[in-house]
């Protein structure tokens, strides 16, 4: 019974995700998922990409959270269009909150719009909300056990940008483990080591952001 | 029909995390059910902690991941009984997954029983699964914007471990924003700020453990 009712949420739910995915088309939207755990530097991520990009593509933002508008807040001081959803004791955004969400934007004035997740590295891997793709990060505090450890999100993702390299002396953190390691689980996921405090690595991410909404 | 579902899961489990309370109560088992994001250093502190406390008090450990055994086997080779749960995708540990595992302890034996949950900052905090009090772990990577946006974790928890303390030199992490965040969500809450890479502050946790065991 507990089975058939997770069943028919998922369903429901690629249902919606579906239509969104269609609206995102007719409108010429590339649209990502981006997901990780708490802490390992999504909004500090787009804070970045944001004031990189914000002059050479039209982005929009839909920050999920499960409680304040922090997040929002700090992507509207940049200047670009932001939805903050607040999931009560909800761990992730699902279709219908993003189909709620979409009617504050002019989907047609988009080029790109980043969906950011709530933290948590695994219920936001089941559930699409009609992404072209899903990018996930990993921060290299976390450690390097965690993609065999939450091989879901692994899987499900079309690239992972692993933050915080310039943490890497003061933890034990092994790039090359972690990097083996995700692509056993998903040997087609492009890779982005970086810093979003320092910038190292971070021109590689641009780009992979460039080529995507160019070719959508 | 989704709410009752959930209403009927969370009224489940609360059943079943009555009947493992009982047990440990009739077995004078203390019991913790430890939390935190993905890598934030649970399975660091414990190994630290069993390491120093397993010669004056007898603990037993249940690891719950989505996959692999790589913390239980980390606690098998200090020597303390231990048993590994893997929760395919499941975001949380409930009480009948504890329930079946206790089959596995001489629990009359057993002074300290320390659970170890899923990854997850959002899911575990909703499910009971017996314990005598819940211990949250935030690690400094994170930063300190996590109390507010978590607040159910930090509500329910009655200890914080403010982990990687020697890493907020290289971070932005504000240790006194996060404190009071922290006592505006749960002014009972015992924090503990250390290192589990240094030492530094882990006397005051060890000295937290002995005296709830004691006192059991």
């Amino acid at each position: 019974m507990k089975v058939k009712v997770v069943a028919d949420i998922l369903s429901a739910n690629e249902r919606i995700a579906a239509e969104n995915r269609e609206l995102f088309k007719k409108n010429g939207v590339f649209v990502i998922n981006l997901m990780s755990s708490p802490g390992a530097g999504k909004t500090t991520l787009l804070e970045k990409t944001l004031a990189a990009l914000k002059d050479e593509m039209k982005i929009g933002v839909i920050e999920g959270d499960v409680a304040t508008t922090a997040d929002a807040d700090r992507i509207e001081k940049i200047g670009v269009p932001v939805v903050q959803i607040n999931t009560g004791n909800m761990c992730h955004l699902d279709g219908s909150m993003i189909k709620s969400a979409l009617e504050e934007f002019d989907l047609a004035g988009l080029d790109l719009l980043i969906v950011e997740n709530v933290g948590n590295l695994v219920c936001p891997a089941e559930f699409n909300v009609g992404e072209d793709c899903k990018v996930m990060l990993l921060s290299t505090a976390e450690g390097d056990d965690k993609p065999l450890k939450y091989p879901l999100m692994w899987h499900e993702s079309r690239s992972l940008i692993i933050n915080k390299i310039d943490l890497i002396p003061y933890t034990n953190f092994n790039l090359d483990k972690a990097t083996a390691d995700s692509l056993t689980i998903n040997p087609s996921l492009s890779i982005f080591p970086l810093s979003c405090r320092t910038g190292e690595g971070i021109d590689a991410w641009y780009g992979w952001l460039r080529e995507n909404v160019s070719r959508r």
